[in-house]
């Protein structure tokens, strides 16, 4: 029975710690808005999807002790402001953000927390449909046997549901046999090393942890069918937002020929951004790569660099797989995945 | 005053351990063939020109309480051997060895460890030269306000003299002024992030340290006039080998149009080796990249991959700066600077 990413049951939202794994599996309850977008910004929940779920019973929480209809209603638009605030790249935040806001803004003078909980369990919901879906989609791009790259953490633990990449790929080898994964370490969180590795170890899926600086070197010696990666928000073009990193596997990919697979919901997809050059970037305390996991590794004084993610042009994108299909590029129109 | 990076006085060798750096500047005597084995080993002493002079001197260490010059004959094929063995990729380390095998055939009976120590101290000499030499002709490649990129380390730590890339690097910005250096960490050993960041510091260069996959986008965003990385090994053709991730950011540089810089002495190419398919990689212990400075990451089971080089082709390389001058690419034929 594996551990669960996030469970709200009885009015209590808990969470897997993911920023101790895979050392410690340690259950975190989350009592109020601060421990919720405390959780968020420090990554003890991350990945595009689960920060949605997360924020969406997040709400609930915050606002399960008003009296009544109208103080929620009084209150909701500071504790969505807050939430909005954690995270500013994936874009599923904001899509489950505006299904709570809707709800809150139609919601009846009794049972409100009753019709509340049910709109963030229908975001949950929404999430392990999806994830089934895109499992299904995008294993007809696999066959036993591939050898495939993977970034960041796109499993279990990045939706709380299968997963959105990882998931397929976790999926594929259950179904089809096989499958061997390369982990890239991912510098500087390391959900690679701490996170996927974990995951596909669980899952009994055979894989090898490497530098994010490897992965061409392995592509150049040939034999890797195709690379998978996740993403925190993909403009209408196909244009995509992932953890750094992403971007200079997509470019070397292209000079290997190798093909490269984005896999999310479209609640990931911004229809209103035409491409991803307006994607906001986080960017992220400097200390994360001069001090990896607090150890003093550059000068005290070292200046870094620390973009949370970069954006991967929809050219390079050989299919996106979504809850819906496999869409393929090179040239993609999103918007109507999302009416 | 900066700490000596390699002295060899009275007969005595003393090495900075790098691996202590910047945190510590802790000087160790090499007492030993032992001692200077381990040092190579462990990356005491790394960068390529640095551990030829390193195993010259080593040499002269291992023989110097031989009691005559037959005992020295007799002991040096062992010697030789032992320090033959502790890295397989540098050439610098062979043709260094080389140089002492032939002084130890030709050596006088009387004096001969002051024959030895000159020998040694003449592949020292030209180290020194050849780097002043390259940093001459490296800048006419670069212009004031350059952003440039670098890997891994090539500064004075990784010669004993003022470096290879990076010796460019400083010294155009002392003749020209205003290069900014983006250093890439260089996992899984940190040679960017504990002793470029060090060295561009203490000679007042400014740098902005990054992880190796944030290089790719920050080509993206424009502006990196150039890349510059040392080499290991390079074959007739150009072919060369360095760092791991070098030949992702060699792909990244060409995918945006970025020239692509290699900067090593002559004793880097191997014109035995057509080209770089054959140039052998040491691949190193996996907990290197499973267990980043010993602190477990990945599952304890963890199964990773770590070589520590890879091979980038010619054709990426827009030049070679060697002591003899500036060769320009795609097609390279190297053999005549060897003569």
């Amino acid at each position: 029975m594996p551990i669960p990413v996030i469970t709200y049951d009885d009015h209590r939202l808990t969470v897997l710690d993911q920023t101790r794994l895979p050392q410690e599996e340690r259950l975190v309850p989350l009592e109020d808005l601060d421990a919720v977008a405390h959780a968020i910004r420090t990554l003890q929940v991350r990945g595009a999807p689960l920060i949605g779920v997360t924020a969406a019973y997040g709400t609930c929480v915050a606002l399960r002790n008003c009296a009544d209809r109208a103080a929620v209603q009084a209150a909701a638009p500071r504790v969505l402001e807050v939430l909005r605030g954690t995270r500013p790249t994936a874009v599923n935040l904001f899509w489950a953000l505006d299904r709570m806001e809707a709800a809150v803004a139609a919601l009846p003078e009794a049972d409100w927390l009753a019709v509340l909980e049910e709109e963030a369990r229908r975001v949950h919901d929404a999430t392990l449909r999806q994830d089934a879906a895109m499992a299904e989609h995008g294993q007809t791009l696999l066959r036993p046997g591939a050898r495939c790259i993977t970034h960041c953490n796109t499993g279990p633990l990045a939706t709380g549901g299968l997963g959105t990449a990882l998931g397929v790929l976790i999926g594929a080898h259950k179904a089809l046999g096989d499958i061997h994964v390369y982990v890239d370490e991912t510098r500087p969180r390391w959900q690679g090393a701490r996170l996927t590795t974990w995951e596909l170890g669980n899952n009994g899926v055979p894989y090898t942890l490497i530098t994010d600086n490897a992965a061409a070197t392995l592509m150049r010696q040939g034999g890797i069918h195709s690379v998978w990666v996740g993403a925190d928000r993909i403009a209408a073009n196909g244009d995509t937002a992932n953890k750094i990193g992403t971007y200079g596997l997509a470019v070397a990919a292209r000079h290997h020929g190798v093909p490269f697979y984005v896999v999310a919901p479209t609640s990931t997809i911004d229809p209103a951004l035409p491409d991803g050059d307006r994607i906001p970037i986080e960017e992220r305390d400097p200390g994360e790569v001069a001090r990896p996991e607090g150890h003093a590794l550059a000068p005290a004084n070292a200046r870094a660099w620390n973009p949370a993610f970069d954006v991967t042009p929809a050219e390079l994108i050989a299919a996106i797989v979504t809850e819906k299909g496999v869409h393929t590029g090179p040239h993609y129109d999103l918007r109507p995945l999302c009416d």
